[in-house]
């Protein structure tokens, strides 16, 4: 079938030029640009006034983020004009192992939204961590031959690729045998760390914040990700990267990004917008989040409204609020007047969705389960620092007396990781400061890399019916109080994802967040999200895995007594 | 090895600044650009003073036409910056077949100078020729395995691809399913054609000879290839390409370079300098002529001095001369002070050797194969046109009386083509004007595209010598007087390609020109370049081949006589 959007205005991504001209889309691929007319069409769509322009690639993002499926993913970021993401399925993967990869690859086949695949480079993300499973080089191998298979996702271990661990070179030297991508994260590290680190193959970065770090990536031949998500917002500081000569080595990436924001935000075309308002051109975001992008993972045909190219095209109310209106995917219109087109949800292998729907392999939690033996008067607690995922070691004096420690005036609570892949019964137990709950406590499933169960609160019997109701959901997240359960938000599939759609995963993360704020946490404390992060031995200082306490530092346990 | 590049300024072709700052070649590898010291490196240069930039990268070049084996090449080519080439065995293949392709692929490994392969995608170019072989779809297919192929080489039969022709479509299907580049030559396709032709999947054009022309190509997404070889120069046309928005979608080539401009002018730096000689930036011309080649191709790790890119790097003496002082290749020097340093020349396997050797199967010729039956007094004659390729059709009336139609007092000569691939003892004879020639005959071996033996002369027994001593030295050009061989350039190697070194085949072709003119062909007429392509039934209008006289324009074989 061919399409004829007649009366636009395109935007021409190799020459940043506006021209007005008609595109005849023939299936999934643009025929041509210019004077086509309707008798060359089978349909006519009158685009008159609007601006017609390649639709948007997200470079990087983790879907798990957003708590949805692919497809749910899809129906609320399209509207938004995102026709392709780059995802890298860490979070699944650490739970799930190759199957997560591959349950991704089902769950976004065929929808209309192209999810291409970074096979995730660090599982577990480090020796501290229990995840589901352990991924080498060997595992990863076999996962290249799909042709939605992109590349090797961030490289975080920079430490081991900078000593030359086997493994590790073994998985770069994989990807570029096969002429994969190769993307990077490596915060702050320049010089001739970063030298070592992108000559190791390392094609581009994300976790750039400050316009001098992003440079001189750009220089050495990094391609440059200007990331705007829910928790990491670098688009102010790198705006100036917006400027030529280093427009045309950056790209577009939300990383992280939360149902809520989607729906109330956009996607891609919020960080267009952003950059606008803030006096860049549209153009050159637009250039961004499609030629650039599919540069960067070297996609031929793609990310161009141009003959040859796939017929993926927005049509925007205007450059100035990037509004998008239709768009265009394949070749079929899939948004129309900023609704989605009903689609319908893929469906994945049987083995691959049983896997990812029992992810729990553990115990009903006792509340003796979090009791602490008390062995000495001073303790290392883990210290919460408002908006930030690092965190303090804070030598504690422990009143054993009453409560286990738990010391409310003081702000003390407990934190507690459980095993939950592989039911060894592991379990670490500490305490943590600086989170404002005052009764009752909160568990989640999503608690980053490993995503084992992590639990905080005010009393261990609300700990363990918190953990358990959790466990109950098949993974998710919960609020209890006096025993009972006050929000819940079921992330059934793998522990991170709802199969619900993203207005629906919203509404339940804002009840749970409302929740958190009944047992006392101050507002503006996102404290679910600030829990995921307490188990990620690879941000410092002071982490809880569930062996106990990590010195990130000094990269080693440590007992809870001093 | 380690080798300490120090105290120069380096090009950043990915955002054209200037750095001072040392770098460190690792083996094959550049380690990185900065404040690298002496103790870091085995061994170290100084170029202080000296600006250092990626390898030139030459990105469309025929190397049969500089008549020279790859190695040959290398030895003048390198010494000028050029680094790699992407190289269209064209001639060779129509003369040997896939043979042919592999012949080049042995006879440029491991020399100097990185020889990437485009297949042939037209052999032979049009039905009415009489290649040495028919190369369809199943015949490249298992030759793209190659780690330098490339992918499909100018598609010149661009109404096959309008047309939809089955073989031509496969062809570019092949080249598509495996991710491989489609080259462009469609000289002055425009509007819907073109959009169709690009559509089909050609992503570059190497014909463009004016702005308008190069920068609807851009526009439409296809990389622009700025020729300026030794006939064909479009340079001077395009230099509007040297500014932005165009720049960074172009990138620059030879197509056809003879081997005396290579060694008085250079390659690809002497096309820089024109252009900085014409007020553009140098610095535009270098990323044109390594990132942007780079990109065009989808090369990773080639055509930056960056880390982990590809140690091609030069120390050029400044940025207005372009003057290349040493090269170094995957991290060894191999010219020094402008001079080559000696390397080894390959290997062909012997089968490939021989058979490349021994192309021509044919029968000495007498004197009588030129002999044409009086049939009629109005003859077809083909004219040439002074320094143009485009011939006219004259029609003359013959005196047969005398010396069988030739008639020197009104520039009547007769041209031949006969078949030297498969002893078919095809011989299209006819008359041809506007040569000059007063006495004796040339003939020769490089008569495009499918190289039969083409013979031009003022009489039959003169021409038979000439074909014959063609013949007896296995292919070349040869110029004969009463008789007598005075001039003679051997191309034993499929009848394109000399053994010798650049500097001795361009003395010989010097001989073979000043012998022409002896024969009374006026100054600034190029002969034996004009009479190559008499017989391509590609370019208007009256073209002789094997079989006959071809009317290009109406696409048929025509009668001598009216």
């Amino acid at each position: 079938m061919k399409t004829l959007l007649a009366g636009g205005t395109v935007v021409n991504v190799f020459t940043g030029e506006l021209e007005r001209a008609n595109v005849l889309l023939d299936g999934p691929i643009i025929a041509g640009v210019g004077d086509y007319t309707a008798d060359e069409a089978g349909a006519v769509e009158d685009v008159t006034g609007k601006v017609i322009c390649p639709g948007f690639i997200d470079g990087h993002m983790h879907i798990e983020s957003t708590m949805l499926l692919p497809a749910e993913l899809a129906r609320v970021s399209v509207p938004h004009g995102t026709t392709a993401i780059v995802a890298d399925p860490h979070e699944i993967t650490n739970v799930c192992g190759v199957s997560g990869v591959s349950f991704m690859l089902d769950a976004s086949e065929g929808i209309p939204l192209t999810v291409y695949i970074m096979l995730p480079s660090c599982v577990p993300a480090t020796p501290f961590d229990e995840a589901g499973v352990e991924l080498g080089a060997k595992q990863l191998r076999p996962m290249y031959v799909h042709p939605r298979v992109l590349g090797l996702a961030e490289m975080m271990n920079y430490p081991g690729v900078l000593a030359g661990d086997p493994d590790v070179m073994q998985k770069l030297a994989d990807a570029k045998r096969l002429g994969k991508v190769i993307d990077g994260h490596a915060p702050l590290l320049s010089g001739k760390a970063l030298d070592r680190y992108i000559a190791a193959g390392v094609s581009d970065d994300h976790e750039c914040s400050s316009f001098e770090e992003a440079r001189e990536r750009i220089r050495k031949g990094q391609w440059l990700m200007i990331r705007q998500g829910t928790a990491a917002r670098n688009l102010s500081e790198l705006l100036p990267l917006f400027d030529e000569p280093y427009a045309q080595r950056c790209l577009l990436v939300t990383d992280d990004r939360h149902p809520a924001d989607l729906i109330a935000e956009g996607h891609i075309d919020n960080i267009i917008r952003r950059a606008v308002q803030a006096g860049k051109s549209a153009i050159t975001g637009i250039q961004m989040a499609t030629l650039r992008a599919a540069q960067c993972y070297g996609l031929r045909g793609v990310g161009a409204v141009a003959p040859g190219y796939a017929a993926d095209v927005l049509v925007l109310d205007d450059l100035d609020t990037v509004a998008v209106r239709d768009v265009y995917r394949a070749g079929n219109k899939v948004v129309e007047d900023g609704r989605m087109l009903p689609f319908e949800t893929p469906r994945v292998r049987e083995h691959l969705w049983k896997a990812a729907r029992n992810s729990f392999y553990m115990e009903l939690l006792r509340a003796e389960d979090f009791f602490i033996e008390p062995k000495g008067e001073r303790c290392r607690a883990i210290r919460l620092i408002e908006d930030q995922l690092l965190t303090q070691e804070e030598i504690v004096r422990i009143d054993w007396t009453k409560n286990n420690g738990v010391d409310l005036e003081r702000d003390l609570l407990k934190i507690a990781v459980v095993e939950r892949h592989l039911h060894t019964g592991h379990r670490g137990v500490g305490f943590i400061c600086g989170a404002g709950m005052k009764r009752g406590a909160i568990a989640s499933s999503v608690s980053h890399d490993s995503h084992n169960l992590i639990v905080m609160g005010t009393n261990d019997t609300d700990m363990a019916a918190a953990g358990n109701h959790v466990l109950h959901m098949g993974g998710g997240c919960a609020v209890v109080e006096n025993g009972q359960v006050i929000a819940a938000m079921p992330l059934p599939i793998a522990g991170l994802m709802s199969a619900k759609p993203a207005a629906e995963v919203a509404r339940e993360n804002e009840a749970l967040r409302a929740a958190v704020h009944t047992l006392g946490v101050p507002q503006g404390t996102e404290l679910f999200m600030t829990m995921a992060f307490v188990s990620l031995p690879v941000i410092p200082a002071l982490k809880m895995t569930t062996q106990g306490l990590v010195d990130v530092n000094r990269q080693r346990r440590v007992s809870l007594y001093v």
